[in-house]
């Protein structure tokens, strides 16, 4: 049934908190603007949004009528010619139902009036202009998807703004803002992912302080390129700007989850007074009046594969079997595969590893390997496993994240034809993906 | 060439520090006792050891002669009745061939004696057997390895050792503890795994430190089970005794890579003078006189998937069409996959993800959803993608690493044959490796 139907029959209205038993489980949750056409969605009190497919929905009552019915009364939005302007760009997740952090109540908002009567601090950091790319948990994210923000981003650049907030879905947004760091082939002003986590521990949404210091950051300094904007600490303290190609979700839950890998943050914004303290000196300065160049294409046919123990032939030769064209292999310590033991419990299941990696490559497949250890830096002349790799015809990823050599090799395939270029630009660093200068044996912070 | 052909030839010997030209790249070691009967092994100035086909060398000189010629002569050992016994078990990699830390000669020893004029330190703490099991690195591990180890600490403890370490390459130590966990259902007396980083800062490795807090460890506390020693720091202070089933090695190359994931550390070992804290209080004592039961079986046939964006439904498909019996996923965030997105562009390339994650269930195989955050706790409830996958058939994996969820997984087929029994398990705490009661927002440490 139509959630729209579903609510008009049981008297119900967005904003309405319910208590409803679907199959056997009873879900407690604010009723929220719905996104398909046969489901009821609820923001539960985590903060979570969950979806209930409304002919499961076997009991439902209303526990207490909304606080606020619909929206909030917009706000006139005078476009203070003192401030700069700033787009954000909406694809979806958590952070694009939101939680009015002064009244509790809930809704889907896309639009500045709505976003600066929610968050009125904004309206004395820029005038801005806000709309909905896609709607999509960031899960679901392609390419394709990744193409599409850069063109859109290019858009809003070209109306001459101080700067672009794409708010996304964190299970991917690490991922996204490394991808679309290498889509943006030029990108002379601050383009500045923000998502929001889960806050497990009260109602209200971490969503406004990423995006207020998000605002902040592009409004007060001349930073320019992709970065990400979330918490710095599990407290309401200060917003780390992380760099976009070395930074990665390192907690499912927590508000500061996001990490910079073999790098230092670029940035803090404190949220009480919006200070900025650079910590990277060295940042890509903001060209005002230049044009985004976007490259927006991605080889489709990549693939990361992670090693674990025990690991068949098959693993390896699906990869030539079914056409990729490239591989990132997440290899055990500083770049190693199973293969080429001479032990008898060995034998059988590596001997056709190595020649599977070695058909991949002599087929015309890229292959890059990198670390499941995440920090630190690839080495593969260490030992002879890793020379024995390298002689099969696989790169080292450097001090690469996996998943950023993942979109890396794709975009790189999708926009250079020469196969030895592809692989020598590879091991170069373009967008601050590789540190040249980290020490081995001092990433940064804690790792 | 033969090596030992080679070194005749040439007027080398074990212990000399040379430089050679393979192809065109140069090469300074020092000798070591050589594996393979074409090459010749060097142990690098990093620590690192590197073997050269002997055939491939198209010059070689003498920079300096060995300091020590051959090994160190042995002393005698004489067993103090005073002290307990420790059983040694090698298993390779880089702690198998270790540096003199006072002389800085190079050679491979697996016997006590040879230990002891190395490690005089050992001798005050306990009596030791010392024998290789193995020579491999840890990266070609398969379960079989496992299942071998765990018979041969069976035999150990049946010979009333106060308890065994287990010296391993440290590509895939932390699996392996974990795998060992699993194997030794009923372990009275304490296992610890110990590995060596290289040292690129400096010759000695850190094999002598692990090694003899472990002795220290063993020698002086009541702890039983299987653990891991490591550096607890950069610095030679102090090792970490850590949880077998919530530890990951998180750095290529650093000495304190090893770290508890959702977990604490169990104990800090002091090197300098011995002292042992206890950070966690409920571990398991040793039982005096109490046999060790191995459950050395582990099914075969079980896999780890990463996810990623753009995926393919053969990346899913590959494990029913291959008799996989058992999938860990290890999904994004919360516990995610592509998948059932209706999007113009996700539309086509995810309709069959859900299907074929299905179809595996549903021919008998075991799905394991896991996060590649690392960090806290999968929870599937939470977002429509996620009760999605549980009514496909996906379990949860709770606060389980993705690679220990892998080997436990696989030793759980390989042990009971009701599915419904192995399901129920996977979510159980059988050896630590679930931790309840961690809360969500506060995993150890820093994280």
């Amino acid at each position: 049934m139509n959630p729209a139907v579903f609510l008009k029959k049981h008297a119900l209205k967005e904003g309405d908190f319910v208590e409803l038993l679907e199959g056997e489980q009873l879900i407690k949750g604010t009723i929220v603007p719905c996104k398909s056409d046969s489901m009821l969605s609820l923001k539960l009190e985590s903060g979570y949004n969950i979806d209930v497919e409304t002919g499961k929905i076997k009991s439902i009552k209303k526990i207490s009528a909304g606080k606020t019915v619909g929206k909030p009364a917009a706000i006139s939005v005078k476009k203070n010619p003192l401030l700069p302007a700033i787009s954000i760009l909406h694809t979806g997740g958590t952070i694009a139902s939101r939680v009015d952090y002064r009244t509790g109540a809930v809704f889907s908002s896309f639009n500045p009036q709505d976003l600066l009567s929610m968050f009125p601090e904004l309206s004395t950091i820029a005038n801005f202009e806000s709309r909905l790319v896609r709607n999509m948990w960031s899960d679901d994210l392609r390419f394709r998807h990744i193409g599409i923000i850069a063109e859109e981003v290019r858009k809003e650049a070209s109306k001459g703004v101080a700067g672009v907030i794409v708010g996304m879905g964190t299970d991917n947004l690490a991922v996204a803002a490394a991808a679309l760091a290498f889509a943006l082939e030029e990108c002379p002003l601050p383009v500045l992912l923000v998502g929001a986590q889960k806050s497990s521990d009260r109602g209200s949404s971490d969503a406004a302080m990423n995006l207020i210091c998000a605002a902040n950051f592009i409004a007060k300094t001349d930073f320019s390129g992709v970065a990400i904007c979330m918490h710095y600490s599990p407290s309401d303290n200060a917003c780390a700007i992380l760099p976009a190609c070395k930074t990665r979700k390192l907690h499912t839950s927590r508000r500061d989850a996001f990490r910079a890998v073999n790098d230092s943050v670029i940035a803090t914004v404190n949220y009480g007074n919006g200070q900025i303290d650079f910590i990277k000196k060295d940042y890509k300065r903001k060209i005002s009046g230049a044009k985004v160049l976007a490259k927006p294409n991605f080889e489709e046919r990549v693939a990361l594969l992670k090693i674990t123990i025990n690991m068949f032939p098959e693993q390896f030769e699906f990869f030539s079997k079914n056409g990729f064209k490239g591989l990132v292999i997440e290899g055990t310590g500083l770049g190693h595969t199973p293969g080429h033991m001479p032990d008898e419990i060995t034998k059988k299941a590596h001997k056709k590893i190595f020649p599977a990696i070695k058909k991949f490559v002599k087929l015309g497949g890229i292959a890059v390997m990198t670390s499941q250890c995440l920090f630190g830096r690839v080495q593969m002349r260490v030992y002879n496993k890793g020379t024995d790799l390298l002689e099969l015809g696989v790169i080292s990823g450097e001090d690469l994240l996996p998943e950023t050599a993942f979109v890396k090799l794709a975009w790189l395939l999708g926009n250079y034809k020469d196969k030895e270029k592809v692989k020598s630009l590879m091991q170069k660093n373009l967008r601050g993906e590789i540190n040249e200068r980290i020490p081995l044996d001092s990433a940064a912070g804690d790792f």
